[in-house]
Formats: structure tokens, sequence, C-alpha cells
């Protein structure tokens, strides 16, 4: 494939005067290009600068609000629910992963809800702020309709992620960033645009059965919870799905569960639910991070089933990524997703993406 | 199979007075009763009287403590880390989920975490006390190990389970309560005694190959994490197991991963680390429970992939045998399992399991 590279802070400027081509306020457009940067950075380019014409649209349409600044309508020194007053999901996100950590320095925990938020990028993001103070974080979404649950036949839950963020020693930490569906949608997609089946346990097809046809899950079907089907342990995973509800929908009188528009239709405000939750680990036994770099370490040197293919935790494939992007200098994408946003920069009377020289081949 | 009735009452006393005998507080042998018999009662067999040997050998053995109470170490208005001091898990159990709940109705949440505990049976019955005072409740604890983590081969992570129950109308409920494997040990036992295969997903042998031979996942094998192998997002229900470690070992300075005791061998003081939270909607939108009933009525009244099997929301499965109990007027048992425990009551000298005269064809 055909990619080229970008320095960081040229995808970061550039989503930036995207944005405030359309009106976003500037502290909000860089707080979208953090998150979408991060997520290309990490190699989640189904979270990162592709999905910029979908803010960038929300924005112009004016179904997101451009004006204004999250709003804290129910407080204890532990917990707070917060208005996002219908702004981009990252500044939503800022601000209540801010106030949660805050919460956490004083008492050891802070547990805030949004409602009125939008698409925020990646979870991890946000759990992530919580390492940068030696802190936990827990951050969790509900999404557009995407997953059929167990027994059923109709998607009525998002792919609502969890994510958890518990710091190590030495700047190492645990990052776990998942779906509650077995895969994302982008992996289908991708195998329906190649022309490949897809493994048994990712989808359903329109009737609710397991389907290796990503066209059928693609139109009518849905994604299956993690576990696939019933007999594999796909309940659990429905179940996981619905718990983030609980702590989402269910907490922050937002939309909740079939009731969120959806996914692509943005003809009505989203109103997602989200959860933002800090936990100092000061407040509990001394040694954390000791343990979680025992813990870590511990898998990370066991030996692997196929010689070769290591044993991994939670965070070590996207610190790969990281790691290649900072040797290559930028960040690669696809030369079409650059026409592409090159295509919408000139829409917008915006200065294009300047890739580097370099192309580099994978 | 032959199965006899027995009154829940009857379980109760009969699990009460073989503990006392062994030493065990009649308080703390009422508060395992209670949790042995909610198991059963919720149809999980494999964490009810079947497991009642245990607890009297971890008593009779002193490898548990009989006398004293959890003690709190650290504390703040929404958190506090316990020492457990090696008391039955349940007694644990509900000192840390009372102490949850009082911080939870104070400041909105009461996030605690204990060490020095021991197996305390579903950890469903800890996240429902919170539904009595119409809260959320959450429970997770490490455990033996048991899972083989993704690319692995070796088992280094316990089934981890997670539990989540949230209170709905007129005392329905959602509760989740779930192993981060595919399925139980017992599950696959069961299989092995039939002489089955078992699902392609459930375990691997000691090469760290998905098997379907039960054999193999018993002996040198082990579970593998929800979401079955890594093709399938096996790596999600492996960070999940993580995930529990990181709120129970990690926070609270006890036994973790792979250095906890090999499942079934007590030579040693098991050391467990439990986290138990409780969240009160009232911090947050009003209208949660009206919400909650309409999430779950959404899902269980979704038109079904296969009609007669309808869609269930989590804990609806407990609720159907439950009922069934009711209608029986007491707990169907093995017929070899009421003969075990006379044996045992026996060796101990106390009165037998009185069983009703019905028996009951399955």
């Amino acid at each position: 494939m055909n990619r080229c590279l970008i320095l960081q802070s040229e995808v970061q400027s550039f989503i930036e005067r995207c944005m405030i081509a359309v009106g976003a306020k500037p502290a909000h457009a860089k707080s979208l290009a953090d998150v979408l940067v991060a997520g290309d950075y990490r190699g989640h380019y189904s979270h990162g600068l592709n999905r910029l014409d979908m803010y960038v649209k929300d924005i112009k349409t004016k179904i997101c609000a451009k004006d204004g600044e999250p709003v804290v309508i129910n407080e204890s020194v532990a917990t707070a629910l917060v208005d996002g007053c219908n702004l981009l999901g990252p500044v939503v996100g800022n601000f209540c992963m801010d106030l949660a950590m805050k919460k956490a320095k004083d008492v050891g925990i802070g547990w805030v809800v949004a409602r009125g938020s939008n698409h925020y990028g990646i979870a991890g993001y946000y759990s992530m702020q919580a390492l940068k103070q030696d802190m936990i974080g827990i951050c969790l979404t509900n999404t557009s309709p995407l997953v059929v649950p167990t027994r059923g036949k109709e998607c009525t839950l998002g792919t609502n992620p969890i994510s958890v963020a518990a710091p190590s020693k030495d700047g190492d930490s645990f990052v776990l960033d998942m779906a509650t569906s077995a895969v994302a949608l982008g992996k289908i997609e991708l195998h329906h645009r190649r022309g490949d089946e897809i493994p048994e346990g990712w989808g359903c097809d329109s009737q609710g059965k397991i389907s290796t046809d990503p066209s059928k899950v693609l139109t009518g079907g849905g994604l299956v919870p993690i576990g696939g089907c019933e007999a594999t342990g796909g309940y659990k995973g429905y179940g996981l799905g619905m718990m983030v509800e609980v702590f989402c929908g269910m907490l922050a009188g937002s939309q909740y569960s079939k009731h969120i528009r959806t996914w692509k239709v943005t003809d009505k405000v989203a109103n997602l639910g989200q959860c933002f939750v800090a936990i100092n680990p000061e407040n509990f036994a001394p040694g954390f991070t000791d343990r979680m770099d025992d813990m870590l370490s511990l898998h990370r040197n066991l030996e692997p089933a196929e010689p070769g293919v290591p044993v991994v935790t939670a965070g070590d494939p996207e610190r790969t990524n990281m790691k290649k992007c900072d040797e290559l200098g930028g960040i690669p994408y696809h030369i079409s997703v650059v026409n592409y946003m090159n295509n919408m920069a000139k829409d917008l009377g915006v200065n294009p993406l300047l890739p580097t020289e370099r192309k580099v081949e994978e």
C-alpha cells in the first residue's frame, strides 16, 4: 500500500484549521485535534483523522454546538453530573476527566457522568489523562446502535467501549481500550472491501444468525458482542455492553440503547452519555506501581504458545505503533486519506495537509 | 437425574451447623450460609452447597481465621482499604459492601478494596446488596490462576469475575455476574464427565492451542478468556481479567495473578484481593429506574432470532431459576450431593440434611 508520512504537528494543525474554518472555538478545535492525533499515533486509524469530516460536518450543520462550556449540574466531593451542552465530545471529555481527577486527589475517587455529549474519539485518551497524575483512569461511552444482543436480530447497543488505564513504573502502564463488540465495524468494512470472508463470531445477518459474509453483516445485520454466539459466551459481551449503558445513559439521563440516533445519520443531536472515573492508588495499599510492574513483566515474559509471537499486555500494541511512528518521524497515512482530506481543505478554504517527501512502503 | 428437594431454610441451617461444628463463629457461619444458599437458589450450583466442604476444611485446618473482624486500614469519605484478616470471604464481603454503601449514601460513591480475603461465593451476592438501598453495586475478586492469557500457554489469571447490579422499577433489576473466562471450570468438568467434546473457544491444551477435548483443558491446559482465540477477540477477555486484578490485587496489596495459590490447594493462606463499590443514582440524573425499566423491557420484548427463545437481560436466567425453586417449595439437589453432605455431617457429628419427601425429576 502506498502511504505517505505526515508530521504529527502538521496533522494537529490541519485538524485545527479545518475546525476553526467551520466556526469551532480554537480551544475546542485543539481539544479535538489532540484526541484524533492520539488515535492515529496509537494505530487506531478508525478514530483519528479519518473521522475529521464527521466533526467538521457536525459543527458546519450546527448539529453540534460551537459555543459554550460544559456545566456541572449536580455535585458531591466524589461525584458530578455534567451537562456537555452538546459541545464536541473531546471538550466534554477533558472537562469531565479533569473534574474526576481533582476529586480523586481530594477524596481518592472521582466519578463523573456527562449527558449531552458527542463522539469523543478513542476512550483511552481520557482514561490515560489519569496516568499523568499517577492515578487510574476509567472511561466509558454509549454510541449509536450497531450491536445485536444475544438471541436477537436487531441492533440495540453501541460498540460501547470500556477503557481502563493504570500506571506502572518508569512511565509504563496498562491501557485497556476495547469495544464490547467482538470487533469494530471498521474491521468488517475492511474485509468487505477486500472481498474476504470474516471469521465466525464477528457479526450476524439480519436474522441474527452468525455470518461469515461481511456484506450480510453490513446490510441489515450487525456486530455481535464479545464472545460471539451464545454457546461461546456472547451473552457476557452483551451484558458488558449493557453495563456500559448503566454507567452512561442510565446515570446521565442522556439518550441510550436504540434511542440513540443511527450511526452516521446526524439528523438530530447525539446526546450521548459518558462516564469518567479517576482513582488515586495512594488511598489504597502502598506499592501500587511495583505490583503493576511485576504483573506486566510477568505476562510479557511468559513463554509464548507460538515462538516469536510474544504475549503482550493491554496497551503494548499501541506502544509498538507509537514507536514505529517515532522512528519514521511522523504518522503514515494512506494516500487516499490524504487526497480526501485535501479535497475537504479546498472546500473549506484552508491550507492542505503537507505530507513529508518520504513515501512509506508496508 | 434423580434430585431431591430441600427447603432453603434447611440448607441454610445445615451449612451453619457444619461450620459451627468446626469452630466458626455463628455470625460468620450465617454469612457463609446466606451466600451459598443464594448461589444455589439462583442456579449457580458450582458456588453453593457443593463447595461447603472447602469452607469446612478451611476453618478446620485453620488456613482460614475463625476469629476476629475485618479492619479498616486506610479511609476517606469515599474510599477504604480493608484488611480481611484472613476471615471467611463472606464476612469480609459483607463488611466491605456495607461500608461502600454507607459512603455512597454520604457522597454518592463508596469504593472499598479488601486484602487478606478468601473465597466468597457468587460475586453477585455482594453487588446485589446495593439494590436493597436503591443503589448500583459492583463486586470484583481475583482468584486462583485457571486462565491462559492470549498467546500464552500457562495459567496466570483467575476466572476473575465482574458483577454489576443496578435497580429498576418494582424490584426488577439488571444483575451481571460473569467470569472473565469464556466459561466456568465446572462446565468443562461436566462435559468431561459425560464424555462430550467442548465447543471451540472454551479452553486450550498445555501448548496454548484451542482444544475441544475437555481432558486436555483439565490436565495442563486451561480456560481461555472471553472471546476465545486472538482472532475472535480473546485478547479483550484477557484484558478484562487483568483489569479485575488492577482493581483487586493491585489496589489491595494482596496476592495476585500467578502468585495466588493453586486452585483447590490450600497449603497457604489465600490472601485474595477484592473490590466492592456502591454508587447512588440520586447523585446523578433523576429518573434512573424509569430508564432502567425502559432499557430492560426494550430488550426483553425484542423479536427473537429463534421463535420461542426469548431475548433476556442479565439476571433473568437466575430469576427463572428462583421462580422454579419457589414453585417447587425448595431447592433441588442431586442425590449424590445430599449423600456426600450427609457423610460429612456424620464425620462432623451434626444432624444430616433433611430432604423433603418429594423427588424431582428433570
